[in-house]
């Protein structure tokens, strides 16, 4: 396998014109970059918005790096409208995890880390509980505990913003308060939750319970970027599990767990290889 | 195989009690019946309704059936407070098939029924057009067309209520009409449905252009019973299929199209085997 | 929607090297071609085998074409040792359906056929067997039983070959006999076989006889390519459903048979889209 | 919910006859103990192996299981020449866990339990490597290291058997040596493992890179008891994960794992509740 400091993704979003592929690629090709993976998307097939991620290698990245954007913006991305960015494949996102109660997402994104899943540096742990603090520590992972008692959001948000500091990415893993609008805004950075319904069905408190009493055959998860309205941001990933009249509300509530690990783990690695794009409350996860 | 004319189903709901069980197969065993297949289930553990469903195999079944019922009733069903019905595998429901412009739900089910997989008499094809007339006659069922213009629902209805007289169960094998609540109760049978989503998620108009609007990773299809209320009667099946950005809306109605002749098909499999009861706006599937 | 006359599709298959998607693209655009879509793979991230399909719209692409093909052999093709070919939209390939007694996958891609989801001229049916003559003739496709008498096969390969001068791709839709070598090199064309088990577990006779008795959780059905030994042509698409103790070899028979049309309407479907490159035993699925 | 210690349960194996379920339930109705949840299963219609497990609350159970037991022997279990037993819902079994290097299916039965998702004591860990130790060490659970060094296998057996006296289950939770046909009588209580391929396809070492050749379009994994010829036992539990073309070796093992710990899991836990049955190679999973 190739060096991974010599690997690199572009990511691409503008209007949709004739010849981008072609700029693109001619461009990367001249600067002795060779393409190793390529998707692009359109929303339409003529006239609509345009998305492409393209991953290459080049010799002396490092070095080169500086350079090469600046060429890129000048030659391709300003001719194009673009809005895009590369990244270097080593240049890992700094990612923090909130979680309440339960335990079986905030673990199970610990142990893929640990064990090289994740291109992360993970940076903190944010409860509002004490629960999780040893387990937490066997990962040498800071853990902080920030209560938020009745009443007490809003100091607690502020708590939590000075801890967030210097994060790419916020990764609530059942973390069970609701974010307030003004935390949202001033944390600056991309939130992903993980939702224990098959949305839009079931938004907001006890979806388990709401899918027995509707006496649904097939539950479900759902990662998405966090937005204020509650559990209406775009959707990267959702899976779901087929259960009968025999499940009870427990039934669901365990079934469920092994769900919500498994999507919030995806939705998490291909936020962090830079594969989701999002255009108008939806999302391009390439 | 043992003939199909000595086997029958018997179907029980009743308060939850001590000995339940017991009195049935008791019964049963004392009348000679062997049972070849049970299932049973409680609301709650303890305290809740109960739901039996057990399929026996009995010599002279055709002449000792109503002696049978007789005794069941007065042994059995009367003491425990059973809503309750024993049907023999060989009496096939009638049914009725409504369809629109979609032949997929509707050339399926006429499929698997010529194959013996439906264990009905399929009566009638009734449509608001003609398109379907050929393929039906195919198959030698009678096909009528019954128009819905404009302001004519009233007489429309009146006039498949009389070509649905002496049915036991209606199918809406993607009948795009909505069913007005005095023809629902005049009807006086189940009606099964297949909406092309999944339920509780997109109810109504175009849910494919709904799902692809939300963004979902994942699109289904519901079969139900129908109520009054729109989508939202008991369910009984449903399915999914993974979808990404790629797929346009007649992508998705594309791929749809697979999911909501399998999920109809076995749920109207289902009901016609006597598995399906209904409780509180759920189903119990044995 | 631009008109499908403009839109044609290029597949490539070579060396993997330096500057392959720049000098398509580039080439394209020059010609004034818009890319709709792309795929690529490469089977190793450096050094393995490069394949690439590319939908491009080209106004007055019928004129064009003949020397399109010219100019892209010498300005690319050579060049990068490519195995390649442009294939308008509009040029649907001629498609012989293979079927003996079972009916669900030969009904089941003239259905889609004649909704129009198959891009393809179904120009005959051949059969061992007169059974689907009516139901065939429905939809306006030639029938020729071609009965395979202990000790015949010979003579009926013949004339089954006769009748398929001039297809460009045979499906065998559940086509039970098994095609002698001699046939398969005269044939010339692909052919695209469903086998009812997921293979590469119980190659040959009766698969969901051997599932049941393997006692598998999980039943499948494969749709492939056919090469002379049985069964193991490269595999293009797969699937499964679950299965229970309590199903038995008559129930996988029923349920696998809404798993494998499904599975070999996909494979022919991307097949005629030219969305399935070969390579080692292996497809690549675009 | 009934306090778990007034829950049993009872589970049948017997040659199939008339008026088992009668005698049954009768003897648990005239004992006093309600039946909260009920299964059977014939292996044919009339004449077969038939199974029943068999779940009840019944006061006084701890006091009155000995005489209860005597009781059924004498009045049904002898007359119906019944393989059988009654299993207190409180009697958890005595489990030990046995795992080579990779620690995904040995965390995620560690993480279960703790949880208590598990109705057992884990009391031990065995490994051939020593990595495990302090994870382990922080869920309360003794770690015992035995490494096998080539040619001694007979010794490091010797010393797993002194280990798992009194143990009521093993489960290899991606333990990597074949164990003996000595060990497996030796040990004398189920032995339960996960195989990383959809068995039967792909036995024995590196299935993944097996899967990956032979171009298969879906993934799996399996539990199964284990026996002396390798890969080969009754299958309790088994699923899949789509692929394609695109994903190399090391993305099968990555994705693998996810199916392996659910697949491993759902088998303990199935196991543990005494819902499992073996007959002829093939399990009955109720």
């Amino acid at each position: 396998m190739e060096q991974p400091e010599r690997v690199a993704r572009l990511l691409v979003s503008c209007p949709d014109r004739h010849g981008i592929v072609a700029a693109v690629s001619g461009f990367l090709a001249e600067s002795g970059a060779n393409i190793v993976a390529a998707d692009q998307h359109a929303t339409e097939r003529e006239g609509g918005r345009f998305f492409m991620r393209m991953e290459f290698v080049l010799e002396g990245l490092r070095e080169r790096h500086g350079l090469l954007e600046r060429d890129f913006a000048r030659a391709v991305a300003e001719p194009f409208q673009m809005d895009w960015r590369i990244t270097p494949a080593t240049e890992h996102k700094r990612l923090a995890l909130l979680a309440s109660r339960d335990d079986h997402c905030l673990l199970d994104l610990l142990w893929r880390w640990r064990r090289g899943e994740l291109a992360a540096d993970i940076v903190a742990v944010v409860s509002n509980h004490p629960d999780h603090e040893s387990d937490v520590a066997a990962f040498g992972v800071p853990y902080h505990c920030v209560p938020v008692p009745a009443g007490g959001k809003a100091p607690a948000e502020a708590r939590m913003l000075e801890l967030l500091v210097g994060t790419d990415v916020v990764v609530l893993a059942r973390y069970m308060q609701i974010l307030s609008r003004d935390f949202l805004e001033r944390v600056g950075v991309p939130v992903i939750n993980i939702h224990h319904s098959f949305l839009p069905a079931f938004v907001g408190a006890d979806p388990y319970r709401k899918a027995h009493e509707a006496g649904v055959k097939i539950i479900g998860a759902t990662a998405h970027y966090v937005v204020e309205e509650l559990d209406a941001g775009p959707i990267i990933e959702q899976d779901v599990a087929r259960i009968s009249h025999r499940e009870t509300v427990e039934d669901l509530v365990r079934i469920g767990r092994d769900i919500e690990r498994v999507v919030l783990a995806r939705a998490v690695g291909r936020h962090l290889d830079d594969r989701v794009l999002v255009h108008e409350n939806r999302t391009v996860v390439f």
